[in-house]
């Protein structure tokens, strides 16, 4: 794998799309624009990379889906519904889009996310970063480090910040004061990370929640979908939608230059390179994300059918005339609806028909398999006596 | 399925969502609002179906991402996207939301729906209708018929969408005369279909672009991906946001009251009950599709961890030596990961070693798996031999 | 006068001010970009003209206050003022500019000239251009004839336009067919007039809706006031606030490289030159008008105090006691404050006194001094005898 | 006149139009909206008042046109157009309006305001304050006084304003702290001053700049012109195009209830009613001001046309053959254009003869009447030798 990720920035390398370091916050100027690395983190916990796959950048955008999960946890998705949208703007990333009730559009568009830092409760400022510095780090699965220079830079020249704050306040979005949300946003955009903790914190959303290199829980399965829903639909400023037909991957980039990117259960990637397109996007992390999509499946939308069928064989024991229906995989809709009407259809089953339903080679059983199987005692009606064998313990 | 399909309707029916028929076209006003029907259509070509599934309605929006697809189909992506954007446009179906190169923001706003109804190549309108009913037709899998007093309605009111066409066309995204893309355009809003037919469509975008019902391949499956991935973002207007976090299957809804979904590899479903709420989506159609979601897990962001592990054994044979790994059921990115992981890891496995992969019980093989497999003998080193056993031909 | 004229077109020939002549509509790209001509025409009825003040072009947009001008004669200010409103859209002159009550924002952008064209009383659109043919050649004094070429290149590709149409059909603010306000709109546009043409249009306007040249009475007064207020605000598109700074004067350019311009109760001028500033207006035209405003102060908002007082003096006749108090020239607010102040702070009036205000040389007498001397006999007490000596009937 | 001013108050509290007191700023609503009153000062330094003119309130908006002129003044009308507009905006007072070059559309808009604020030269906030009062006291003929609970109320809340002036930081229009642009505006808008006040102040810009009570010079001509052109455009907020159309004099409202009008050479005007209209403007206080408008016909688009000529008479010595021609009154384009026609018309000018223009009853003399009357001997050519004869000096 870590050759697979090393001969994707080879190829990036060559082909060199073009890109600028941001320079409207002046200190993020200051960065090596030839750093490049990649690294990804599977659920399982195990880690890959290549590249500058362990230097030091701010995390700027990249920490707006994160705290955004931490207000969800906190208050709940509905709370925080009513003080921020989740609709993709049409706008920029720094665009003036508040929605008729007056919530910003979405939190990962900066009104939002100001808004969002707000949401998370401390007494003011200084708690409320210690406080996303505590829950971000859990994310990464270690300490992450204030960028002093790069806050201070922030801070200094953020004016359309302090707009989109003031105007937050303004609407009732924002309930603290300017200041106790707007310090410790830019506090939360200045912390340091590299790709790898970048690629940990996506495979923490990946997991449902459960950072899978340190084990821990960070957030709540409902919390981590609502994430990467969001993540899906407005990851990328405006060109979200033309991310979502091309790389599929729910993701959010970084003036920094880092993206994250999460394939529910599977795993997370970062990326890392200065040089930004007209978007806002690392250009060069970009087409990374697009190779890895290309080559190796990864779009979410691009399901193939599943090759084999789920239903690995029927067995009928000539003496008993019971029958066994085999399953094996991922047992979904599709495979269980086809054992259902495999059973219906065939003569097989009768009045006294003993059915077994074999899971043990099954790996998944999906809820609306999980469903029809326990529909299908009583579509078979009561003549007809169905035994499930599971022994992973698939039903629940 | 039929008895769980009728359970939503009926619980849908009882929570009784606020909405309101159609009014904008005069004749939509005539439609029974108690009318409410549900289909599914599974990507093996099984139908279900419950309450007014067979009650024939207009097409409207609906028709937007399949004449979408015929367009992509008919002239490649590229070229549908030099006059067509795919990023939501944060505004309502009727929106003026061109982008700053003068191409309407998605293919599922009028504005684009109407371009890319022009570019369906045809001599005149009447020819382009053709072409697009048969085109739609095989989607549905029968042929559609237009409703005359629907076209006539609209035709006589139109006046906003004369205004995007002229729009359009004013910014040379529209290359036809206004007429020769308006007047398909309203006919092809105005073909009647029902709930059935729009399962099977969605079905068809569901399994790549081959109608599981006809098994005809009506599209390719870069263009069922592209399709599905701008239903995901724009598919349900100015809601669309939230229809990604709470429901989270690719749709579209239109303002005749139905709605298309369609989750990639598993089924399509097709939703009709008239009132509308105030986003212009059919208000029980919505509720049913969530509850759906809700309890059939449907929601492509949540894909939980498979809960038993892919890899279902290891095998050292005490005299040769050679190791054997079992895998069952989906091999994706993850269970390949782990065994190369477990391989490189053990110390069963030295020079000399015979490896087989034993892939009897795999259901499915990703890209990503099939490329780690393929990279193993590499990564292992000259002094071990790997074997794959593929007796369904997964690797291709 | 004349010679004053080749001056400013001499002045300005040579400062070059850069321009482009418009091309979005193709004929009107054929123009000769090197004529410049300038024509005034006073209140009073004399013509004077410099350059190529003969030479026709099209009238475009310069006929928009001027059709507005016949429907609001036509159907009254408050009627007209429910389809079209006044206010200044801070957009360009195709702007899509509808306010909350689906108004065009006023009747100087384009949706609000077609709204406006409609509103024009006929059967059909060819009866609608004959009318506001008729209509705008009462304005020139002479019958205008159509440019052929221009009206069929403009109506082969005025999309925008259609949009705007159809947009304001959508709205109720159009009730005619698209067709019948768009095809006598583009027919208006391309009109041909010269400079003293336009010159004698705006000098209708300047004086109160009477053509000083035939004699005729065009427009009523308040319909003349009103659309030079409405030029005032907004006739030349997203400059008209800087105009109004420095030039002061109401007008209203059109892409043909026209521009009328009204000064109220003196004269009508008009300006021809083809190549264009970028926002759409004459911009040799513009710096003519700009000296001519500076050179012979021209500018609505500044009226410079009355040099010599009003009050020419005040006689008492020893005899008899009678004060007599001389008014001359524009007996205005202040004339009028001072003479009353004047009366009642001096010793001179007492009981029994005489007075007489002499209006022998008075030129003109504001409503607000009719009022003031009116009142003077109520303020002075019963006590003394207000006589007014008015050779000139101007106290009506 | 207050008697005049005293019936207007009477009919408007008659005709009641609806309004309501602002609650924005929460110490503005405390104020009592019965309470009306109206003043007039002419240029000659006359006050007239009836009902509340003598109740103070605070300033509010109609500070901004004062300060703008304080700008103008200190850097010139070219320095501070580089960083603010003059093009009315289209929107609410406090709308987000910036150009193409990051100006604020205008001054009279909050955010332009707050950079005109800014330009005025202070070390500091607290020093900006202290020359902003000092300078609205030269208007106002009085030093006026803050009111500091209304100025801690709107600094306690502005956050909308607090967003403009970030915004305009962010654009570089405004280049101070956003602190010391902010605070001096709130406390600038917290003056108290009275409808009496507010007149002087008006008949400061009317009289050219020179405040008529004082009879100290303010501002120069040109800053006056240039700052009742802003009013004329953009001084009502989004009603400014109705305004200029039924009123027509150059105005600006404030939330407290005040307005000022200024006539040009005429007076200015102040009217105070709390209560508002739904376009922020003083709902009474516009029903006076039409009142006033309409009866004394101070529209400045209505001159109606001078009723009696200028040309006095024209005499013909019979013995030396001098023709003398006898101008009165205001000498305008029309009555010098009217002479010079007269006189090259005529047969009664042949070579030889001696011509005299008598001013001796004119009262002013236009810029262009000079211009015409000087270019006179060039046009008659040089057998002809010409004399003014002008007692008062009008040629200057």
């Amino acid at each position: 794998m870590n050759a697979a990720l090393a001969r994707v920035l080879d190829d990036v390398r060559r082909s060199d799309p073009p890109g600028a370091v941001a320079d409207y916050i002046p200190q993020l100027a200051h960065v090596d624009p030839d750093r490049f690395g990649i690294a990804t983190v599977s659920v399982a916990g195990h880690s890959y990379g290549a590249g500058d796959h362990r230097t030091p950048f701010t995390i700027q955008s990249i920490s707006k889906p994160f705290v955004y999960a931490l207000a969800l946890q906190t208050l709940g998705i509905e709370a925080v519904g009513e003080r921020i949208g989740v609709e993709p703007s049409g706008e920029a990333f720094n665009g003036i889009s508040f929605d008729a009730q007056g919530r910003p559009e979405n939190p990962l568009i900066n009104a939002g996310a100001i808004v969002c830092t707000s949401l998370i409760p401390a007494a003011d400022g200084a708690e409320r970063f210690a406080a996303i510095r505590a829950g971000l780090s859990r994310f990464a699965g270690r300490e992450l480090e204030l960028d002093d220079a790069v806050y201070l830079s922030e801070a200094a020249t953020g004016f359309r910040n302090l707009a989109l704050a003031a105007l937050a306040r303004s609407t009732d979005a924002l309930r603290t004061t300017v200041e106790d949300a707007l310090d410790p946003y830019f506090r939360q955009c200045s912390l340091l990370v590299d790709a790898h903790d970048v690629a940990v914190m996506g495979a923490t959303l990946a997991s449902g929640g459960v950072n899978p290199v340190t084990g821990e829980r960070v957030i709540s399965e409902p919390v981590a979908r609502q994430v990467l829903s969001v993540m899906a639909g407005c990851g990328m400023y405006d060109r979200s939608g033309a991310w979502l037909c091309t790389v599929g991957i729910p993701a959010k980039s970084g003036v920094g230059g880092g993206i994250v990117a999460a394939s529910p259960g599977e795993y997370g990637i970062g990326v890392f390179s200065p040089p930004l397109d007209d978007a806002g996007n690392s250009s060069r992390g970009v087409a990374a994300l697009q190779q890895l999509s290309d080559e190796f499946g990864l779009h979410m939308l691009s399901r193939p059918l599943t090759a084999v069928t789920a239903l690995a064989g029927i067995d009928v024991d000539p003496a008993s005339g019971r029958v066994t229906l085999r399953l094996r995989g991922e047992v979904d809709f599709v495979a269980t609806e086809q054992l259902v009407h495999e059973i219906l259809s065939t003569g097989q089953v009768r009045i006294g028909t003993a059915v077994t339903v074999d899971l043990t080679n099954a790996t998944r059983l999906a809820p609306v398999a999980r469903y029809l199987l326990t529909q299908m005692q009583h579509d078979l009606g009561y003549g007809v006596r169905v035994e499930i064998l599971d022994p992973s313990g698939l039903l629940g």
